[in-house]
């Protein structure tokens, strides 16, 4: 399948990749090479990765999986093994896994003696389509999502689609909801093709999601103006997903879960405050509710999520701005959302 | 004095700094105004600024000042406060203080919900000729120095000299021997002129090591190449200054304290490989003893000192690079020192 070409980088896909991978580490004069794994990508992929690669490993770094474990403390382990390995200016950390992996990944070898280059290897859908583009690396504070990193681009993407097999289907669904969401946002045509598809066979549409999302970044990469359209579904999405992580009682949401309720909510936002039409926003609906089961929330969640809300990074001066849809395929941003639609919202999601 | 233009931003000194203050914050629409103190620029500097300041601050925050906090936890503190405090990505810090806290501060705020505008303000002669330029911000892991960190620029640099009358002789000393280091590498005019004057009155050469350290950072800014020579002293210095802070039987050194040691020994290696003479040796030798009391180092710390050599994260492969001079205002990059002459080095120091 043909490479993307993004930013500074290269996303390549399948035979593609691995023939890149080796010339890139023949090609450059690293003094070590690292890998990063957690527990699932080191059992599941490492071994496959291994067989691709040409050149020894150094060593191999393993953290915990999980969006409870993307913060400041495992990049301290990161770093602590980093040094404690010898790692320098000219070493090369190689992230293997799903997007809470490359996230951290990223950041810990933007800050590593200032700068170490790293390469990523989505392993799940959802890292695959959206973590690999856009050059976002960052970890949690508390329950607060990405509060702290930086943006720095990696010296390429490496996509082998042969990793979703070893994905359950929760986490295949996950990574599909994002690439609704790019239907969503830019191409109807997209949007309907993917409702179609088996989405256990989606692996072919990779590519045409990473164009999509790559298309965007390219012309906005300082979130000035139309990268924000990316965040459809996630101003909502995001704190609902941080209301889930931080409250034992609620079951944890994959970020993929969670903006799918985003995008039903936001949708009806959309109906309401930008033109929508009620046929495309229960289109929206049906869609997302036969993949994913509906989530119980109550006033007390709800007040919650909402006072979550204003801490999201995209916030500016205590104003809470929306990218909400004119139609399918076309988002717009910066919309001001009069507080006592969220409930309605909510009520749509509900009934 | 006059303002020196540095990469993105330029460093306003004395009448000039207040004026460029608050102009930049009249003109930027900032949702919040953080200032960072430590313990010791709180009580002596903050008074002060809050008198040239015209906008309201919306909160201070307050760390522990010394080396020793120079790490992941203080800046998890910091990073918590701007989120509590309601910062978001048109926030903006202040750092009130000497190295450690601009270091600190800069990285935190390049680093908080993917990097907000930081303005530096250096309270220490070291901090005004050194940290002041050049867009290293980082902290220390464990004891090994400034491994975790970011290149990214301050919105500006303001320079009130007035702030060298809070600081105490040996803190006045530690920013001097940075100030001669600007000497020995680049111009021997200015060595000279420095060694005769009196130290409690180069408030008026500060301009002049500002301009020599920006033209060497505006050269190679990234350092591949000349930037490097601004390391003359530190490779030896840095590793001496982490043994001492590591090791409480030692008294820990001021980072000038440490680097005028490093510039001696250096200086030794100089004369034995690179061609300065015997009679530029003992008379960097002798001017920094004039300044600095002699530190005992014994076989042991000798070895443990050549041992965190290794980890300096300007080392690559391995290989342990010099800078060091030709001549005073003549510095050579990317030297290798033979194990055998580190021995010596610390013996022409003691005798």
């Amino acid at each position: 399948m043909e490479s993307v070409k993004a930013q500074s980088y290269d996303v390549h896909i399948d035979e593609l990749a691995q023939a890149a991978l080796n010339q890139h580490i023949a090609k450059n004069d690293y003094s070590k090479t690292f890998v990063l794994v957690d527990t699932n990508t080191k059992k599941y992929c490492l071994p496959a990765f291994e067989k691709k690669f040409e050149e020894p490993i150094d060593s191999i770094f393993e953290i915990e999986p999980g969006e409870e474990n993307k913060n400041i403390q495992t990049c301290l382990q990161v770093w602590e093994q980093l040094s404690n390995f010898d790692g320098d200016r000219k070493s090369l950390l190689i992230n293997l896994g799903g997007g809470v992996l490359t996230d951290l990944g990223g950041f810990v070898a933007s800050t590593f003696k200032r700068g170490i280059d790293f390469i990523n290897i989505p392993t799940t859908l959802l890292s695959m389509v959206d973590a690999s583009i856009g050059g976002k690396t960052g970890v949690d504070l508390g329950s607060l999502k990405n509060q702290i990193g930086v943006i720095n681009q990696p010296q390429m993407v490496l996509i082998f689609p042969e990793f979703l097999k070893t994905l359950d289907p929760r986490q295949i669904k996950s990574g599909y909801a994002e690439m609704l969401k790019h239907g969503l946002i830019k191409d109807k045509e997209y949007w309907d093709d993917l409702r179609r598809e088996n989405i256990f066979e989606v692996a072919s549409s990779i590519q045409k999601s990473i164009a999509i999302k790559n298309d965007v970044v390219m012309q906005d990469p300082t979130e000035k103006g139309l990268r924000k359209i990316l965040n459809f579904g996630h101003t909502l999405g995001h704190a609902i997903e941080s209301y889930c992580l931080e409250n034992y009682d609620k079951k944890t949401l994959l970020h993929g879960e969670a903006i799918a309720i985003g995008m039903i909510m936001e949708g009806f936002l959309s109906h309401k405050l930008t033109g929508l039409s009620k046929l495309c926003l229960n289109e929206i609906k049906e869609t997302f509710l036969q993949h994913f089961e509906k989530v119980d929330f109550d006033t007390n969640d709800m007040d919650a999520i909402l006072k979550l809300l204003k801490y999201d990074k995209k916030n500016s001066h205590g104003n809470i701005n929306f990218v909400l849809l004119q139609s399918i395929g076309v988002a717009l941003t910066d919309i001001k959302v009069p507080e006592n639609l969220f409930e309605e919202a909510f009520s749509y999601y509900k009934e």
